[in-house]
Parts: structure tokens; C-alpha cells; sequence
């Protein structure tokens, strides 16, 4: 294993307009995508970008990790928990970038690293998984495959 | 106020030591930091740098955003409480990088954020402050000044 790209934070909040509305009020974000469904995960998600510089030549406004916005779906998405210790939403999970996902989920588990459920396609078209908390730090940490066409 | 570069994630942990291994031994992280102590604000600090691409040609060891490992300086640490709640550790805080800290201050206060305490200078060596996660969707976030050799 060799330390991925840190792809994104995942944010969990009770509105995701509200959400877009801070990042794009209060922080000034320009570029965050419109929200869409994977109502095979439980959630609603958009994503803002962040730039790779905030200074000089190299001034961006994307490239950056993005922060994963998401939302509950329905009444037994899996976020409704963390939602229910923290109302006004919070940092729920990290999401690393593997070059193999089979390959991660073995090396994973071959550390005795519990992971929670199946190899699935994830918010960005891209097989992933999750890794336990309780085996992470304290982190509820995702792993997903690189996309092909990306950086 | 322009969304700045995501310079950090902070990660409390009880134990640096256990965490830089974490992040050396099951995560692959090549580029961490030696911890030293910020006793003003009362933690101990280390920073695991993570790559800006994964694969292809433009494969890295480091200039994405950081994780700054927090461990507790002394009994009055203000992560003392978070861990009391997380004994494993978790995510702490997000940090955004800006241009100019003063201005910055200035935004956050006229839009009616609480910041917390005096700009300081932080674990970078730029100023910075925090603002009160009950005003930004329940996220403990710290403001820096991009670091003027930075980027």
C-alpha cells in the first residue's frame, strides 16, 4: 500500500442546499456540482471543489480534495445516526485513492482491517470501500479506485 | 472571501507515535513529519503529507492537502475534551488557506461567525484563528495565511 491521492472529505449535513449555500456564501466556493441521488447508499451528494493554490501563478479553482456533501436519502440511510449526535451535520468520513481496488481490499484485509461491505460503485463512478472506524484511528475511512481519465 | 486551497485536515489522536505508524505502516505514507510541540496551543503536532495525483505521470509523494496529527501537550489541552468523546481519535477540524489573514478576520466577523480566541501564529508558522463550528454547519474550521514560499 502507498499513500493515495486524499480525494475527498465527506461532510454529512441535514440540508445539502443549506450546505451549498455556505460554501458558496460564506466561504466563496465557485465550482460545486449538482446534486444527485445513490439511493443504493442512503444519501443525496454534491461536491465542491477546492483549488490546488490559493496564491500566485498558480492560482486554480479546482483540482484540489473535494468535500462530498451528503445527505440522507430516505428514512434508513446510514447516515441518519451520525445526523442524529450531530444535528447541525460534521466530518464523517476520509476517501483515499487506491490504483487497484481488489488489490487494497486484500492488502486490507490481509492487515486484519475490518471492512464494511461489499466492493461498490461509489460517488464518483469508481469502485469502492469502507473501512471501520474502530480499525482506523477513529476515522470511518473510504477507499476508492482512481478514475481512469482523472488528473 | 474566495474559497482558498484545503491546506489540512487536524486528526486528534492519543498518540502521535501510534498514528505516524498507522499512517507509515497501513496506510503507505512516505513523507511525515517529525512532531514537535506548539505548548500555546497546547497540542503536539505532526503532518502526513499526501500526493497531489495517484497514478500516470504525474504520480507524488506530497503537496495535497495535509493531515495534521494533534496529540494533547498537557492536561489543559483544548483536545482534551475530544478525545474524552473519541478516545480512538478522530477528525478534529478542516484548515483553508487565504491570502491575508486580516481580511479574512474582517469577512468572517461582518458575515456574524464567532471566531475563536486571538489570530496566533499556528503549526505553519502563518497566522491563523478558528471559527466556531456551531457557525460553520457543525465543523470546527481554522483560516491560515497561505505561507508566502508556499505553492
Amino acid at each position: 500500500m502507498k499513500l493515495g491521492r486524499l480525494n475527498h472529505i465527506g461532510v454529512a449535513t441535514p440540508s445539502i442546499a443549506d450546505s451549498i449555500a455556505h460554501y458558496r456564501d460564506t466561504m466563496g466556493a465557485t465550482q460545486i456540482t449538482a446534486p444527485f441521488d445513490l439511493p443504493e447508499q442512503g444519501v443525496k451528494v454534491c461536491f465542491v471543489d477546492t483549488p490546488t493554490h490559493s496564491t500566485g501563478s498558480g492560482l486554480s479553482e479546482s483540482g484540489g480534495t473535494q468535500i462530498e456533501l451528503i445527505e440522507p436519502f430516505d428514512e434508513s440511510s446510514p447516515i441518519n445516526g451520525f445526523l442524529a449526535k450531530n444535528p447541525a451535520g460534521g466530518q464523517h468520513h476520509v476517501c483515499f485513492e487506491v490504483p487497484d481496488i481488489e488489490e487494497a481490499r486484500a492488502e486490507f484485509e490481509a492487515m486484519g482491517k475490518r471492512i464494511l461491505g461489499p466492493t461498490r460503485i461509489g460517488a464518483h463512478g469508481t469502485p469502492i470501500f469502507f473501512l471501520h472506524p474502530k480499525d482506523m484511528q477513529g476515522i470511518l475511512t473510504e477507499i476508492m479506485e482512481t478514475p481512469k481519465e482523472a488528473h
